[in-house]
């Protein structure tokens, strides 16, 4: 079975609707937005996350195209350029936000026509969703037949089209799924969604994963990776680290998905760890949780060395984390 | 400056008082109980924990005791160990209960007349306080003058004692702790102690504790044990392990405190882990938190093996985690 957060965020008639992540599952609420404003709004207000920006972003340029079309050519790409750059300033450090508004732009440019945004929209939304079958299939391979994985946060088309791959080829997985606090990512959308797809689940909170990565039950951790630097380093939600280190003294394996490995960060240098307000760690769906006389600390990503990585998945296949360069060896040639 | 929770059970006139941990810091509740089966309830309805039922323990005794003073001595006695057995099966797994009532009972046995359980209920309030301060006095040496401790969980008067000790010393310590996930003992117990005492606090989510001890920040991890098996097996709430692993893996020292390892668990396997209603999980202070279409589990405690544990520090010493024979060498001779 789809699972509603494969999509979440929708071209519907004159309108991009797209299901609010911050309630979910408690109440299936979708925000209809029926400009690129509203879409840019709900992008900034967090009512999507992971890859749900990129989707928004690709389907606010249509709604902007749509009412350029009576203008001439220069003045509308002006214009929709002007919209694009709305988009990506909504969450300035999502490099997705750009990649979906210059396909949409080069795709007009091509066309000549800025009705062409609609193709635009369609080629990002396939390419993705592709190259995240690719990676799902990558990954499932590496699973055993009849197995458990431990995965941590959400891993969004990741974890959505690596179950459908494992489900295609008769393997049996469970799943067991960190809840991921502050935000309760894994608690709320990863769990909810396995449940969906039909797959066996269980919830710990995120200091258990050590205790059941050394009991022998887990055949593989598994997460997505916000970035993987060329030298094999992973950067993720927070959290990640502490089970890969665990991974691997209890010889659990670990392997990581990302589209492809980052060539625009060699090192771990190269990728600044955002910090939010701590006081998000204080409190859980906006109610204290905690003491109010400390502060909080909330690094947001960890960056876990390529010593506690066993294999990087991309959409090209599988590579070892002093690989990496071979993912990009076909494009230098 | 004392914290409420240094002296968080009371006998107070006629009535003992327990301070309600459960609600705590939001609520400063004082739960009054008169009788011994009210200070039954209260511990089995976990109003306090920790060392708190023990407490509670000793001064029901002395509520029991009082009621019995017209009665002659072997009757009284009989009724006193009934009151005993009350308190005892509130928590069936938790020895200090036990310690507790055989203490009292002693006392009066000796002085031939209920009326000595007082003087018992004060025995033991002593030998505990004065046990969890020399065990604080010997972690706080193993500190640095001016550095950072991160800690898991609450530990209750090895850490307030931990903390006096420090500072009579003159020492700095700034702290990092846990959240504790699902019963935010981190957050609200220590987080709350911790400003009390005046330290600086900084609160993490359970899974930021490796980034933490990567960062390079932390000078000691710091835990108490429910028990240290005899070849060096720290078994303490979950989420120790994967702290303990991390500082290993990141050349953290990592100090486990319990005032004496346990003669009666030679090693892991004499330790059964309490698993709790995976239910709990789900929530966080009652409220929903997850989705509710997956199971959740709840292993309570995990079980650091001794190649992850620096030091044991008890109230006899520090101690090696494959030394600990040497604990009760005294003893023996």
């Amino acid at each position: 079975m789809e699972p509603v957060l494969a999509h979440s965020v929708r071209l519907d008639g004159d309108a991009v609707h797209v299901l609010d992540r911050r309630v979910f599952p408690f109440e299936r609420t979708w925000v209809r937005c029926e400009t690129v404003e509203e879409v840019a709004k709900a992008i900034e207000d967090m009512v999507t996350q992971s890859s749900g920006p990129y989707f928004a972003a690709l389907y606010g340029m249509v709604l902007a195209a749509r009412t350029l079309s009576d203008k001439p050519f220069a003045e509308a790409r002006e214009e929709l350029a002007r919209a694009g750059a709305l988009l990506e300033n909504t969450r300035r450090t999502n490099n997705a936000l750009r990649k979906a508004v210059a396909l949409v732009l080069e795709t007009v440019d091509t066309a000549g026509t800025v009705e062409a945004a609609a193709e635009g929209a369609r080629i990002g939304d396939e390419r993705y969703r592709e190259r995240s079958r690719r990676l799902g299939e990558y990954t499932a391979e590496l699973l055993p037949d009849d197995g458990c994985v431990l995965t941590h946060c959400w891993a969004d088309l990741y974890l959505t089209e690596t179950v459908s791959a494992a489900q295609r080829n008769g393997k049996r997985l469970r799943f067991v799924c960190t809840e991921t606090r502050p935000y309760l990512q894994g608690a709320r959308l990863t769990a909810e969604t396995l449940a969906e797809m039909g797959v066996e689940t269980t919830l710990i909170t995120d200091g258990m994963g050590a205790a059941v990565l050394q009991s022998g039950v887990v055949d593989a951790l598994v997460t997505a990776a916000d970035r993987v630097t060329m030298d094999g380093h992973v950067v993720n939600k927070v959290g990640t680290l502490g089970l890969a280190v665990a991974a691997h003294a209890f010889g659990v394996p670990f392997y990581a998905q990302v589209q492809a490995p980052d060539l625009g960060a060699s090192t771990k240098e190269d990728v600044p760890i955002e910090y939010r307000d701590g006081a998000e760690v204080l409190s859980t769906l906006g109610r204290p949780t905690a003491s109010q006389r400390v502060r909080g600390l909330y690094p947001a990503f960890d960056v876990t060395p390529p010593r506690f990585v066993t294999r990087i998945v991309t959409d090209r296949g599988v590579l070892a984390p002093d690989r990496l360069t071979d993912y990009h060896r076909g494009e230098e040639r």
